[in-house]
This record gives structure tokens, C-alpha cells and sequence, in this order.
């Protein structure tokens, strides 16, 4: 089945203490949909400016990625700038430039709104809400967010986390949402929200599940070298629904190894500035180390 | 087969956001003892002041610690004391009063020299390695350390590293000693110094092995009460060892089994102040752990 991917289609500049990479191709959406292109076809919803470089129109075609529903709008493309410290641990944003995206609308074209797996991806919640309701009768809808939602859309972003089944936030995204520093506390405090799936993101700690069937500790890949972890977030969510579209045996059978394969994705993108690694990644490489973290987590 | 634990010997005076509690039984040796005592019998090394209550001997007894290497010298017992912030992820020490521990030198009766298991808890490296030169043929002794000693008595603890089998540290102690930001590039030059066995604590993240069969990545038992993590890190080396010394099949064989007794022996640590929990644990309420642990962690 295909994923419809929603989010913030961007051009990122980024600085590491090594490196430095001008507009990249960014964005929440297009790290996911090129995550869950490995796994589903996708049907990619967003929208950039008439300045959007063609090759990156022909990067989302090499994943196969639908365009039908990116508008391509008056004005400039969301440029991102940020700047991570030494340990890749932490990083600033230098520039944010919205261009069209302050006024961006999603529409869905009539082929997307039979959509049975959605990820509404990092973007405004009052999009993200806008999505929704142009969907007939999705399966399985998991949303992201960000900080600055949860303090500047708070009453938006809680409208929407009663429609969707999974939330997946950072360690420190839950902590400002719910106001509680153990996680395990901060995850029943987010069930009462609505979703009833809830992960959260501990970036090189891995994530961890709270659902149905209890908690599911969720290893991340071993990197003896990060290039660029922009994106990491939205290829662990991206890889995740894409494996979940495609799985057999229903969500509470399939979520677990589903977050296993969107951490082997997070990790190749990880390994390159912006898309660079992620868009050279085969599917075999992914299987080869979903394979290896199973050695390393059985005891 | 026994366990031979030399450490500190302490009483700790902690205060968290909640609480406060003077002059619990604590110190490296008596958390790693009690939490070895559930798998092994434990031989115990170290020293004591003559204000020492009589109700933390009995302790010990109540675990079966064999106390022929403990020490009760003129003087004052090792005193820290210390306090937690909000979120229980920092500590800073309040109060250090060495007492006997600043001239306490390990003197191991001729009943524990040819101990085969051995855990150098934290402790000044010189008797860590005073410890070793005193034992026969130790099978394998791990080494756990702090920052202090990295800062203070450098020459000293890689000296010790050289001998040992197996050395613990957090994150941080492995940044400072190998100025390296990356733990698994640190684990690398980590096995330089020595150890062919090296393990990151990372707290409520759990722990990192590195050793001749690769990484494990071992989980922390989820916990969503906190009360005291003093000792924890002792607790998790000490079970650890402790299921080392009694499992058959080699250390390769057992080793990531090892650690998640010990991750599970460290989370009931956790649930009270100093060894309140620990002590009223029982070995069927570290199997249920263990087992719950392996159904977390599957995919």
C-alpha cells in the first residue's frame, strides 16, 4: 500500500565543526518520503517555490515519489540554516527563511485522499489537521511536531492528537508537553491526548514504543561517524510507515520491527549531509543491518 | 564460584526534590556486594570507621557477604553527602569527609587470594591495584573508576588497565579519558589501554558492551519512579559479575546475559534510597525483570 507523506519541503543549510553544505535538499517531508521509499511507494503533499532546483524535482523521481500533490508556488522555497557544536549532540538555527510555506495550503489531488497510511510529517498542526480532513478513511495516521508547536499551536496541535493514531515527539519535546521528566510517566500523560500509540525519539539512544501491547525498546545503529543527523527524525518515521504499509499481520504485529527498519534508515541518513547518504542507500544495505541489530540486542 | 568486591565502604547522606536521608549504608563495595549477593557469594574488601553501625554489618550478614576483608580502623567512616536536581539526571556533592578511607589500604586475608572473580569497584586506583598484586590468579577481574581519578591519578588508573579483563564507565568518564565524542570511535580507543571487555553505563538508556564478539546493546529497565540512583552504576557492575561467576559456558557466552541481570539488579537500586530497595529484593523479582526485559526488546 502507499504512504502519503505530508510535511515541510525545504532547502537546508547546514555547518557542521567540519563541513559546510548550502541549500541541500531538506524538510520534513522529503526526508520521510525518501525513508519510506524504500519500502512503499509514496504520494509526497507540499510545496516550494518557483527557485526549487530541478534536480531535486529529479531526486524525488529517482525514489519514485508521486508529485502529484507538491504545489509548486509564487515566491521562494522554506530555507533552513543551522550550525551543529562539536559533539552533533546539539545545534542552532542560524536562518529561517518560510518563503512560500507561511502561506502554503496542503490540497490533496483526488488520487491521494483514499490514502490508507498517512504521516503527517513536521509542519504547522493546522496543516496537518487541513490533511486530515481531506482524507476519506485512513488505516493508520501518525504525526510529528516539533518545540515550537507545542509553544506557539498548542490548542491545534492537541485538536490533532485526538484524530491520529501514533505521535512520535524527542525526550524533550515530551518533557515541555506534558510538563513530567520521566519518560514513562510523560508516555501515560500522552495516551490521554489520543494517540494510542506514542513513541519517543532518544536520537543515538534509540526510541521507545508505548502501545497496546506495553512498551517495545527500540535500539538505534552504531555510528562510528555522524555527518549530519538533520533529518535523522523524519527518516526513522518515514522508514517506519513505509515498512508498516507494506507488512503483513496488522499494526501491533508489524510496529515494532517497522521502528527497527526507520532507525536503520535514521542511521544511513545520518552518515551524509542532507539526503547525500539516504538517496545511495539499497534496500539490501538496509536489511543487512536491521539483521545486525538483532545480534546485538539478543541476550 | 565467589566474588571478591573491593570499593568504598560509605555512608552517604542523600537529598533528592523530594526527600532526605542521613547516613545510609553506602559506598562503591556495599552496593556492588549486595547486588552480587543475589547470584554468588561475596567475599568483601574494605574499611570501615569505629562509628560504623552495627545495623549495616548485620546488613551485610543478611546478604551472606563474607566480611573477613573489612576493616574497622580508629576513625571516622568515609561521609559523602549529595543532592539530586529535578529531573534525578544530575548530582552534585555536597559534603566529602574521606574519614579512614584516606590511609585505608586493602589487606586481603589468605581466604580470598585466590579469589577467581573480581570487581575493582570505585575506588583510588593505587588500591585497585594493590588488590591485584595480592591475588593468586584471578579468572576476571573487571575495574570500574570515576572522573576524579581520571583527573587526579591518571598514570595510576591506566596502569590498572592494563591488567584488568573488563572496565566500567559512563559516557562522560569515557569522553574525558579518551577525548572523544563519539562513544563507539572511545570503545576502540578504550581497548588500547587494555580491556578487552569495555562497558558504557548510560544510565536510564542502559549500557554499551564492546568485546571480542562486538558490541551488545543492553537495555535499562523502564521505571516510572525514580527515587534514588546512588549506586545504581555500582549495582549493575556488581550483578553483573555476580551471574558471571555462577554461569557456565565462558564469558562470551554470558556476558550480555550478565549485563542485563545487572541492568535489572541497578533498577531496583533505583526504586529506593541508598540499598533500601536493593536489600528488599528478591532473586524471583530479578528473573521476572530479566524476563520482561528479553519481551521489550524482541522484534
Amino acid at each position: 500500500m502507499s504512504v502519503l507523506v505530508v510535511g515541510t519541503t525545504a532547502l537546508d543549510s547546514i555547518k557542521t565543526p567540519t563541513k559546510e553544505n548550502p541549500r541541500l535538499l531538506g524538510g520534513s517531508a522529503s526526508h520521510a518520503a525518501v525513508a519510506a521509499s524504500f519500502f512503499s511507494p509514496v504520494k509526497l503533499v507540499g510545496g516550494v517555490g518557483e527557485d526549487f532546483p530541478k534536480k531535486y524535482i529529479a531526486l524525488y523521481r529517482k525514489h519514485g515519489i508521486d508529485l502529484a500533490g507538491l504545489q509548486i508556488l509564487p515566491g521562494k522555497t522554506f530555507h533552513w540554516s543551522g550550525e551543529y557544536e562539536v559533539n552533533m549532540n546539539h545545534r542552532r538555527t542560524l536562518t529561517t527563511e518560510l518563503g512560500v510555506i507561511e502561506t502554503f495550503q496542503p490540497k490533496l489531488p483526488a488520487a491521494y485522499q483514499d490514502a490508507a497510511f498517512v504521516l503527517l510529517g513536521n509542519i504547522a498542526p493546522a496543516l496537518q489537521n487541513s490533511v486530515l480532513d481531506q482524507l476519506r478513511k485512513p488505516k493508520f495516521v501518525v504525526a510529528d511536531s516539533m518545540d515550537l508547536w507545542i509553544n506557539i499551536a498548542l490548542e491545534e496541535l492537541l485538536r490533532l492528537l485526538k484524530r491520529v493514531d501514533g505521535f512520535v515527539l524527542n525526550d524533550s519535546e515530551a518533557q515541555l508537553l506534558t510538563k513530567e521528566g520521566n519518560i514513562f510517566v510523560a508516555l501515560k500523560k500522552l495516551h490521554k491526548l489520543g494517540p494510542k500509540y506514542v513513541i519517543i525519539k532518544q536520537g543515538s539512544h534509540g526510541s521507545i514504543l508505548s502501545g497496546p501491547k506495553g512498551y517495545f525498546i527500540c535500539p538505534a545503529y552504531p555510528l562510528a561517524a555522524v555527518e549530519d543527523p538533520t533529518g535523522a527524525g523524519d527518516s526513522f518515521v518515514g522508514g517506519m510507515i513505509g515498512y508498516l504499509a507494506t507488512a503483513r499481520g496488522g499494526i501491533d504485529a508489524t510496529i515494532r520491527r517497522a521502528m527497527v527498519y526507520g532507525s536503520v534508515t535514521a542511521s544511513f541518513c545520518c552518515e551524509g549531509f542532507g539526503l547525500h547518504a539516504t538517496t545511495k542507500t539499497k534496500r539490501a544495505a538496509i536489511e543487512q543491518r536491521v539483521k545486525e541489530l538483532e545480534k546485538l540486542t539478543r541476550f
